[in-house]
């Protein structure tokens, strides 16, 4: 990689996730050359991922060019590229676009859907972890109403209307209140010819309670929330399988449907080089000590999702939300600089700016440290709370402007099959 | 196709392009069961697909849902298929979702990219007619500077960096005048390890103008407009092929180019069934009368791009825009009204609104009948037309918080390589 080598030591960041880019930027202006590497040229905004998925949203509003980022910082570079291997000895990162020494190393490089091992699920449902995922599950809901009118066949058209989504946490509760909002307000205007009273919702959560990190007001509110919108919500129920028609689970249940969308974990996506078992913890994450360093190594780091930063309050290591990887990626910006003036580093301390979730109009759930509120208020700060995170003016305000519109006309506009997912059924 | 027999006469549209929903739009509430049927779920707002090409705009603010625009009226269906043939002896269409009987059949299919049976530039180089092409063009010219970075093989890099866009009509022209303002204002700060100047631009244009529909005036005005911009025109020169990297002409000219749009010509997108040599004239279209029918036919009509219907004014038929769509589609709508009560049918008289083209910001040209204009004003009036054209008050919303913003910052931030195009260069 034709990178040119200053007097500055190099930075070299894995991922331009909330991580990566809050510790790109806290680095801008110092006196260390950043390089920062992604498979994708754009930041994404993840907790608004499921709006891309039904239709209430457009990608390029949820998403950021990186380089746009971080142009105005002099040192800084950015390159389009799959990381396949860290070598730890020659300190040295192997891409698909060459390789690349570094002073010291950064992984962010975020976390990938869970399937537990179970390559079935993985083949036939569908993941909300990305861009593309996400347009590739809106394009199908879409085909399954489309072709829900071509088949005579009941089971068939049931099965096309028909949606599982497998975890109740906050992906899986948003994107099933997104989808009864869709039920009830767009698909009687938009498919006069379908009985669409036969589009049922359905969320599968294998313990006794969806949300499960929030507070219990929040998750039975939710809950309540979800029932009122019409979403089946079948709790201590675990799927063991989905061959791309029936799901079936621990229990005699089981579905019929086109349509799974697999919420029910992530695992830290870990590159080749650091995924030793020495390095690697619970949930296939990087263990870090309290200054995100790496097991063995000084000048080797893991911020967000990745890392799995251990404290008595949380044992299982931080959650892999959007707030520890923004703390983590800020504190460790100062920590690097400290680190290369020689100077002791801080240690990480988290701090929990609490966790909500939104499952239609007028309704979410918001856990603050000493308030819990639920309701039209809830939702207001939810809404204030994602516009003021998202990067980029332009992207705020065209948020603002779909959601206003949306709301004010119970519509969602972006529900055009762009790229189709599936080959369409014959009859 | 499961579509209930009404006691009201059947019209089947092929085609939810201008002419298709102008005409279902004046079908509405009438005694007439209207069926369109279209390959995409959504109508395209073609005029603005450049912007989506250059990160102007998102796709979903310049397209709408088809089941949107006529989901007020009854009697209406709509069906996402493909038409595969036109059966004129037994009425049928027939599709890859089935056959369907009609008793009106309007073609209303519009044009694609005519490469004039040159299978070599077809394959290598780039259209611009669809929302898919315009984003994969976007994808492109996006892939194309993150592998300008990675080269040392300044030919390779220079290809990477030059654009040559075929045919100086209007597409082709404000594709230039776009990518010439991404040239100046946005790669310097993106890409600032790339010595950007030489990333170039060409316009090669086969007669001795550009905007040859429009006034001298327009057309002397516009080549100043994009000579001032750095865009290369070369007149009288005819592309002769496109290997993938070195673009031939019919002079000693060559361009070693990684990008070619070809931007030269459309032809009628015919449908077996009606494609005989008795229906087809000049540029693949459909010779209609003045009433738009087929001929031989009293049932069987082509509107749009489709239809070639000629005149004292118009000797080649009807040029191939929005305009002549949009009113032939709302006269054959009052036709078939007055075909079905037995009235005689009304001659389709084209009003000329004039044609405009912009080039970048606060320039553009406008021709009207008896006013021609280029400049800052010109520039307002063809955003407020095209706003006022396009489908949608949160389209509008959004086009004209884009504009704005892109205006006031210099910039175009839909920038995303959400799917990327070409297979990564190794280096």
């Amino acid at each position: 990689m034709n990178i040119p080598r200053t007097s500055f030591p190099r930075v070299v960041i894995i991922g331009g996730g909330f991580a990566g880019v809050a510790l790109a930027k806290k680095l801008s202006k110092q006196e260390v050359q950043v390089v920062l590497l992604d498979k994708n040229n754009y930041h994404t905004f993840q907790p608004l991922l499921y709006q891309v998925s039904t239709g209430g949203l457009e990608p390029d509003s949820i998403a950021y060019p990186i380089r746009k980022i971080l142009k105005d910082f002099p040192n800084f570079y950015f390159r389009l590229a799959n990381v396949d291997e860290i070598d730890t000895e020659k300190n040295k990162v192997v891409t698909d676009i060459g390789k690349l020494k570094f002073d010291y190393l950064v992984v962010a490089s975020g976390s990938e859907t869970n399937y537990f091992g179970n390559s079935e699920i993985e083949k036939h449902s569908m993941a909300m972890k990305t861009i593309p995922q996400s347009l590739n599950l809106r394009s199908l809901i879409l085909e399954n109403f489309e072709d829900a009118l071509l088949t005579s066949d009941l089971n068939e058209r049931n099965a096309l209307m028909n949606f599982v989504i497998v975890g109740g946490g906050p992906t899986g509760v948003e994107l099933a209140g997104a989808l009864a909002e869709i039920k009830k307000g767009i698909l009687p205007k938009d498919y006069p010819d379908l009985d669409t009273r036969l589009a049922q919702i359905h969320i599968v959560q294998s313990s006794d309670c969806i949300l499960k990190g929030m507070s219990d007001k929040a998750s039975k509110k939710a809950e309540d929330f979800l029932e009122k919108l019409g979403v089946n919500i079948w709790k201590n129920v675990r799927v063991t399988n989905y061959d791309g028609k029936t799901v079936t689970t621990n229990t005699d249940l089981t579905f019929e449907t086109a349509t799974v969308v697999w919420a029910a974990g992530v695992k830290g996506a870990t590159i080749k080089g650091v995924d030793a078992e020495e390095f690697i913890t619970r949930g296939n994450r990087i263990l870090v000590n309290e200054f995100n360093q790496v097991k063995g190594f000084n000048h080797i780091f893991a911020v967000g999702d990745i890392a799995c930063m251990i404290n008595d309050e949380f044992p299982n290591g931080l959650p892999m939300m959007a707030q520890p990887a923004i703390q983590q990626g800020k504190q460790l910006g100062d920590n690097l600089l400290r680190l290369i003036e020689e100077k002791p580093m801080h240690s990480f301390k988290y701090k929990d700016k609490g966790a909500m979730a939104t499952i239609g109009r007028n309704k979410a759930v918001v856990d603050l440290k000493r308030f819990k509120f639920q309701g039209i208020f809830a939702w207001y700060v939810w809404m204030f709370v994602h516009l003021f995170f998202l990067i980029g003016f332009r992207n705020r305000m065209v948020v603002f402007v779909n959601w206003v519109y949306n709301y004010v006309r119970f519509d969602r506009e972006a529900r055009l099959i762009i790229r189709p997912f599936k080959k369409r059924l014959k009859t």
